[in-house]
């Protein structure tokens, strides 16, 4: 922390896992005057990592005596096999931060990590980022605000990584990106009409690059590509061939975004439509960012003694913000 | 209550104040399953005020006597004289959740309606609504999460009641209505480049319909009305003359809304942009629904033994809700 005297204590911050939400959530903390971050924490030989920005890269069996020096973990590995084992692990010893995002799976690591983390006395925000996290905050406000109406959620244009490995299952497939884009006209009828009714199809269409293996038979491709069941068969869905260059140059990118929308009607009928919207040039930087407000939001609700398991829906704007509630009401109230 | 039983009790509701706003308070309850209307309170003679929903009618005397029968007072008057003296005097009383908007003021009334909350053990959220309220929360949230950006809000299209006043009083001028409009060119500017600078003129247009007095110089009107400080002389601003019949029939809706929108930088220089919006037939409906949605939070946030000022910063989503956290868990997150 320097030798400089400072209005108050920086919030201590430890990286668990370097992949793009890891690195996403290093260059966050550079955005924002309150965070120290304490090193980068890796299953992998430490050696063989690096980080671009110069961060310290250690061992995860090192978090274990450095209980009293973190005040954060933001955890940034996966959801299928990473987080089930390393959310109730650190929930025990910090306070943590997570993008869980195995929506079935919700109640059941909430009450796995509420139950360690009580026992610690700790705060674990589970599920942050903007989906799970800022879509699902919206969906409740709007919910709340505007009773009688229906929530629309829409995902896109953007790189689904679900969607993205079922077609590099497919034999004769080298490698392949799939985008989710949603549909404008089903966009404007939530705007203009009250509450339609939008099948799966009508929502969303599927974009999908293949690079072919040499030789494969590029009907068939497509053909199972398009009949899978619950990924691509419920969508249309549009199968693009070109060259392993070509993906790299035009698809490396990992954009993303989405809708939610709520229309509803209030007193003798009239009609209020809520909208938010996200376009993001990088997902798992956005995501990144917006766990580094929940992880202030952990650090200051531990300190009121506050413990437990948490979601975007327990936790005030306050918290978040780098501001004073008197600046706050000066100028964005 | 009736003889049913109930699993939780009704939220007992007074409205004090019955304008545009307290019938839209009247008509959101109805929309909700967890409040009951107790009486509208007005310092008319309640013979002369008729709910058109069937509310009982009784004079603001009677609330002194109310105390234990009342849970949340939703204050439905005017910022500029009746809110002053109202919030202070029912915070001391109530739980109450009010539309204070004088922005300029907030930190004043904010002051001293907390002091008497406390004093009475009581919750008071003020300046609920959609702006301040709805659009405030996006404006900390928005920066919160990307920290490194420009904060824009445009409001409209819609009806201005300061504006359409300021216009009534240019004389010759017998009734006016006045939109404010976003200019689409601007909102382009926000989302397509990196923090634009932008004018109150790109950002806004004014347009005004004018019902002149018979024989009036239209021509002195218009140039009066353009050139008005503050109201009109910084936006491009056009004016119409049409019939006192024109404007009842095409200009007695009130509907508004706007935008806040927020870009900013991730990582390596990736551009993200996070846009909210709010279209709405009735403003003051809207305000109205949002202003229940508080109220109950306000109730359940005073059980826990919170009390004093609060505002949309300080409240949980959660609060708002009509559903229990392990449903929010399941089927929201």
């Amino acid at each position: 922390m320097g030798t400089e005297k400072r209005v108050s204590k920086q919030i201590q911050v430890a990286i668990v896992g370097y992949g793009n939400i890891g690195r996403g959530v290093e260059a966050a903390i550079r955005q924002v005057p309150d965070m120290t971050l304490v090193g980068i924490f890796t299953r992998r030989s430490p050696e063989e990592v690096t980080s671009s920005l110069g961060t310290p890269v250690r061992h995860v069996s090192e978090l274990d005596t450095l209980m009293d020096q973190i005040d954060v973990a933001i955890l940034c590995g996966g959801s299928a096999t990473d987080l089930p084992e390393q959310g109730p692990k650190y929930a025990a010893m910090f306070n943590i931060v997570d993008s869980f995002d195995t929506h079935a799976k919700i109640p059941e690591y909430f009450a796995a990590v509420d139950r360690v983390a009580r026992q610690a006395k700790k705060i674990s925000v589970i599920s942050t980022g903007w989906d799970p996290g800022l879509f699902s905050l919206m969906r409740v406000l709007f919910e709340s605000s505007l009773p009688e109406g229906m929530n629309y959620t829409f995902w896109g244009p953007g790189v689904s990584q679900g969607h993205t490995n079922a077609i590099k299952g497919v034999p004769g497939v080298k490698n392949a990106v799939q985008y989710t884009v949603p549909l404008e006209s089903a966009l404007q009828r939530v705007r203009s009409e009250l509450n339609p009714e939008l099948s799966v199809r009508d929502m969303h269409k599927r974009v999908c690059y293949v690079v072919p293996e040499k030789g494969a038979d590029r009907e068939r491709i497509t053909r199972d590509i398009v009949s899978m069941p619950y990924y691509f068969a419920p969508y249309d869905t549009e199968v693009i061939f070109l060259s392993e260059r070509e993906l790299r140059e035009a698809h490396s990118k990992m954009p993303h975004g989405g809708f939610v929308l709520r229309g509803g009607v209030t007193g003798a009928g009239n009609r209020e439509l809520m909208e938010f919207s996200l376009t993001l040039d990088s997902n798992p930087e956005f995501t990144a960012t917006v766990m580094v407000a929940y992880a202030r939001a952990a650090y200051r609700l531990n300190r009121e003694g506050q413990v437990g398991a948490k979601t975007v829906f327990d936790i005030a704007p306050i918290y978040l913000s780098l501001k004073s509630l008197p600046e706050l009401l000066k100028t964005r109230l």
